[in-house]
């Protein structure tokens, strides 16, 4: 059975040993973690992060359970269970032999090329995972000899406030 | 003097203990990390990591020659050395009230409302760091009520390979 994805947002106070122990409780119930960020936000002193992890969700229940009762940090949520919004940047580099048809892809998709050399293209894409997987699925085929992720953010939509 | 920022671009092993041992070693030397993210490549064994941070030049160097020599690590770059994109997406939940001045400095820097309630706006913005800040100063009179940063990340460009 394939596992599901969850997109976990924390908001933590802006102390470094967070990142290692949220992280650290993770892998040590043996999450997979396919993606992590974390960043500041408006107040210095506190950071948002945002985890992609597939397993166990009676697991992962325990696991934001017991996050949310460290010290450092403030809230924790499964955004998979509320309807939110989910986006991803990707920096895809390509071969610029095929520069016309990747030129077609990227037009369909709204996406944008951000850098154009003799040898390859640099290609932005920005949405959300659908979008994201179905635009590399026809890449690929091109050639893809770099790729910068940020992982997924997300944001919960006003109604599930 | 204000420090200037890094940004340190990384191929690491998919293995879960390196993203603590590489924080463990920026924050041993003092460096304040903005912002950290970590994702997988095309290929599943390896992962890509960006790390934003100031401080000492010299000792950056260090940690870089230290982190260059790690067995998990594959490669390591300070972008801020070459000639880079440097991306990073925010979402930015803003009250409603204003939305019709909202909508201008929306149009104005080419982002995207995403999400439209009666209480809130929230607005998806992509660029580098100087069109992020400018935008956010720009919105910021108009509260701020929740703000998702993925973390700066970068490619060199073409002519710098």
């Amino acid at each position: 059975m394939k596992k599901k994805e969850h997109l976990i947002s924390m908001t933590v106070e802006n102390k470094f040993g967070v990142l290692a122990r949220v992280a650290g409780l993770f892998s040590a119930r043996g999450f997979n973690i396919d993606s992590l960020s974390v960043a500041e936000t408006e107040d210095t002193g506190v950071s948002h992060m945002n985890i992609t992890v597939k397993g166990d969700e009676k697991i992962l229940e325990q696991i934001i359970k017991q996050l949310n009762k460290l010290i450092d940090i403030i809230k924790v949520q499964d955004l998979t269970s509320y309807d939110c919004l989910e986006r991803e940047l990707i920096l895809v580099r390509l071969s610029a032999v095929n520069r016309a048809n990747i030129m077609k892809i990227v037009e369909i998709f709204g996406s944008q090329v951000v850098d154009v050399g003799q040898k390859s293209v640099v290609i932005e894409l920005i949405g959300d995972s659908h979008k994201i997987e179905m635009t590399l699925k026809l890449l690929r085929p091109f050639g893809i000899k770099e790729i910068i992720r940020t992982g997924k953010v997300g944001i919960r939509k006003e109604g599930e406030k």
